[in-house]
């Protein structure tokens, strides 16, 4: 068993870490840090347990630490950083000395030999870590997955990106509220009520989605040579972003083919078997008015995505639509960076 | 004052019509049509009224016909229709016989001669009902508005069309409830939720816009010359819809000049100071976070649309983004068709 | 293993049903029916699945039959019916001929020889089996569980009712939107709302309640002795019914004894280890914001009442207060029914 | 025209004060207080505007001034504070030297010769206005108003403690977020969720109602003597609580007397005429499943209490039960502010 720490513990991504690695295979919790104010305390007494299963026993008794990394026990291997951003850009670097950091945080996003990975789509840029380790004289290293949303998106868009010439894309999302964190969106903005503007999100959205779909040529990444423009949009939904995506492809397509490249998608975390991978990386939804957030989000265990109404668009040429839905704390957080430790764990530790 | 009637007096749309046609200057209710089942009763014993302000004491005695043009009053000069699609298709042609239908259903909309009108958009396609009327030998004619998701677009888009050379136009609806009448949405399929799916919205959405914002020679329209594609939604909103537009120009713009020429519209009804027209009917609002539909549905008394997030396309060139908010049941639907009526009124009768 | 047939299989209470069945110990699924407009479909191509788990493979290919008993395979020896009211008034007593009818339906609730049962508070009703074959010369038998509400209730009162004299009880219910069934509360009606009124319901807590925790005495049901008044009232919750209870005692007492009790709370299908029984009937929350319906309602599986806010009253004597939270079609609707066809299999079949 | 301030502009209270004030024939707002981070800035600079109608252009270019007693106007007569309650604490006092204090805030409710009024119910109790001036030697003078959800209570209570005995009365609440102030409830607290807790609240209801309904012997207030125990939960709704209500009186009653009492009362503000008093106090609907918060909550423009489901208990003697919906943000909260100053401004300035 790999021994794992989880920086940011007591908030809600770090309890979707906290879900997702009791009873792993792999990985067992041996620390939890948080905030000042938490450290010291039992887990239980320190956390408001927000999830709609129990709180694990295994992680009751654990006393939560400093966010310090010269605090942390010295047999974790990994530590999972659901830390604010800029709290992270400060302190994963120093965990990043000693142990294996795979952040969810915005903080190292795309810095130079910081490996961006979502297993299934780039898994070849984990190939920067030695560089990044050199560079900075560490024994670990930080790994990063993407924007929620993004993770989502970009998902969908392997499958079609490998087998067809994009040429551009436009996505409007509905974003759930958990995505915001507990305390982001207040009932009296979302109740009878959307919010048309999320922070930043369009920008991550529209660069992240290309640097993961680029090429890592051993020293730095091109990105794909499409075009994406954003509009992110919050809903009153507790968990689940969908999006609608316009895709305009280079040439003529059969939509059958695009639905059997995204419904047989299967990569590296599937050939791996590794414990978090989906059996269907993308799954295709039949039905007319599907895939929906509070239905859909939970597809294979939280690490799907659901894409439906998959449609040839009858107004643009070369071009067809869909709607996609995502778990965006799983999938598009805690699993995320769950799944690149794990497939970390079997490719380089 | 002009006596009018109204068909589906009961429904929702039918008590839009009437909270509107309250207290008009020009306008006074004196009959009022529903099902079978409501026939004979009065008013306010048929129906359970469903706005958020008193039913008026006018109508409350007023005993329901029913949807028979036989049986409607002799002085009356106007109908507003909020028929289903099927019973409209076959009704609204016996009533054209000697009343003016300002109808907000689709089943005449586009058809030859049969006017489908915004105020602010298109005025001059009323020239068809000489036509309409030759053609049938009628004493009366119809005059449609078009769907709400529609109306609330085209109104926007109206001062770019007018300003600039419009190429290309994706739009991504957040639609609500109130769009699919008082059964339409179980409270199962939207709480912690939303349906990515309308039933022909779509269509309607990308036929609509651009017979609206085309050109009528006298005899015939042409359709505008630019694309246009939609993907709906329905979101848990009770009223407004909001909308996420892509806007692809052939030239380069100055975003400025989009956003004065947006606040700046003005159009028929407001030189001709029609009751209902709303003193602007485009809203431009700066916060970064607006519009909003709980917010902003309700300005300019539910007949403005407010847009919002106007920017620049950092991808595409020649492009911009903006997102939409308009009420639905009011300036999409019995208000569309008031005002129509009022136009009519002033121009016509 | 006993194979069962689920009556109203395509509706919600019986899209859990199959949930809860699937994989069961004991039960296998062998029959579905349901309208004829079902009937002769595959159960897949029959149903709008509404669970946001996946429909269970195993029932996929089952033909649906009609509802009809002469139409039931003869191996089936329990069915599970989540009726109408009024279908089942009709059919259930054809289907008791020949088959254990394990019924969701209020239509035989409460009648003579027929028993209502919660298996932790009145397992020995089920000797009014004996009674009712006899009476109606038949193989099968019907019986009953409560209304969701009731179930709720009962089961947080009885331990309650066995230790202490209970004199008084006043609930106010804020009940889910699925217990309305799928399309039984519109989105107009519950969103930014809620609606202070469900049909019968205030009727079936109050009678049902005492009927439950009265007491049989090999021919009769005596009423509980004390008296219950309830308002009911319907709140925009997917799942999970709220309500807050007003006890009154007639002598003074220990709060901390009334919460142990409940917290200690086991009863026979604890001790026979039903494969649907929970560990804790009732589980009593310490946090005082507790129990939530999003957060609780799962607890136990769904099998679990959740309590908390458990107050001494400092306004009335002998009096204290509480919350409960339990899963209405869970716990309140098809575990019910299926703990009820557990302790039956154990103790009868 | 009198002069007014508001202590707390800004926030959400504050916006309805302004809104309940924007042409009200006797009072002119004049100065606007808030934080200091607001301070020196125009209102619109420094406000986010909450309500779903426009911020006043009459307010728009007021520059809001510090908190301190020192910086208001001296032609001001009238401050409205909806300041937080310990704040409310330090700087009531200090504005009372020199101003009408009419305060919203829970501060000093219910201390000596501070009168809590609602006008309809105890506007006696402002003869405490004098012991009060001569005790702490002021020239101005403190009022305040009642907790939300005890206003609503109150107001139907009112014509039933003046006609019948009562004897105990149950309350659980339903209330809307906005009693939270607009940060109060994150949207993932409530979200297909309600949460059965709101601090302080049960024992507001609990005491201030039986001081509002006592009697004031020009000395001191003896509490109204029967029981009220309450039970207080926050729902998904903007605006309106609504509270379930069992009584019990002393002797049997007829329901149609108690319907009438509530449907007729009037009192004193109705006498006055005073601008905001509404016709009817409290509204009797009769449809069944009213009255409900969203429908109902701006009866009498947000002051009127709506009551419905009013029937008789079947279950305990002399007993029935009600559902009330009432406005918290105006007759639970400014309206009540701005009702008591009419009160004042009509019998003692």
């Amino acid at each position: 068993m790999v021994n794992v720490g989880i920086l940011g513990a007591t908030g809600m991504v770090g309890q979707r870490f906290i879900q997702l690695l009791d009873n792993h295979p792999d990985f067992e919790i041996t620390a939890l840090a948080a905030s000042s104010r938490s450290a010291g305390k039992r887990y239980e007494d320190a956390t408001t347990w927000y999830l709609d299963n129990e709180m694990p026993e295994s992680v009751k008794d654990i006393i939560v630490k400093e966010t310090d990394a010269d605090a942390m026990d010295n047999d974790v291997d990994i530590v999972f950083s659901s830390l604010p951003t800029e709290f992270a850009a400060k302190v994963e670097k120093d965990f990043a000395r000693d142990y294996v950091v795979a952040s969810n945080a915005s903080a190292h996003r795309m810095k130079k030999n910081i490996p961006l990975v979502i297993p299934e789509v780039n898994p070849e840029y984990l190939d920067m870590i030695d560089a990044q380790q050199k560079e900075n004289n560490w024994d670990g290293f930080i790994v990063t997955n993407p924007n929620c949303s993004t993770i989502a998106l970009t998902l969908s868009l392997k499958p079609i990106v490998d087998n067809f010439n994009v040429d551009a894309i436009r996505v409007s999302t509905m974003q759930a509220v958990s995505g915001a964190g507990y305390n982001g969106v207040p009932s009296m903005a979302i109740v009878d009520n959307l919010v048309p503007y999320i922070g930043n999100e369009e920008e991550k959205m529209e660069s992240e989605t290309l640097h993961l779909l680029g090429n890592y040529d051993g020293e730095k990444v091109s990105d794909a040579d499409f075009k994406l423009s954003a509009s992110c949009h919050r809903v009153p939904v507790i968990d689940g972003h969908t999006e609608a995506v316009f895709v305009e492809l280079d040439d003529d397509f059969d939509i059958n083919d695009v639905k059997d490249k995204m419904a047989n998608f299967k990569a590296l975390p599937q050939k791996l078997n590794l414990f978090s991978a989906p059996k269907n990386p993308v799954i295709v939804k039949e039905e007319i008015d599907r895939p929906q957030p509070r239905m859909d989000r939970n597809a294979g265990n939280g690490m799907s995505v659901s894409v439906g109404r998959l449609r040839k668009d009858k107004v643009f040429d070369n071009s067809f639509k869909y709607v996609l839905v995502g778990h965006n704390t799983i999938r598009g957080a805690a699993g995320a960076s769950v799944l690149n430790a794990e497939l970390i764990n079997d490719k380089i530790l």
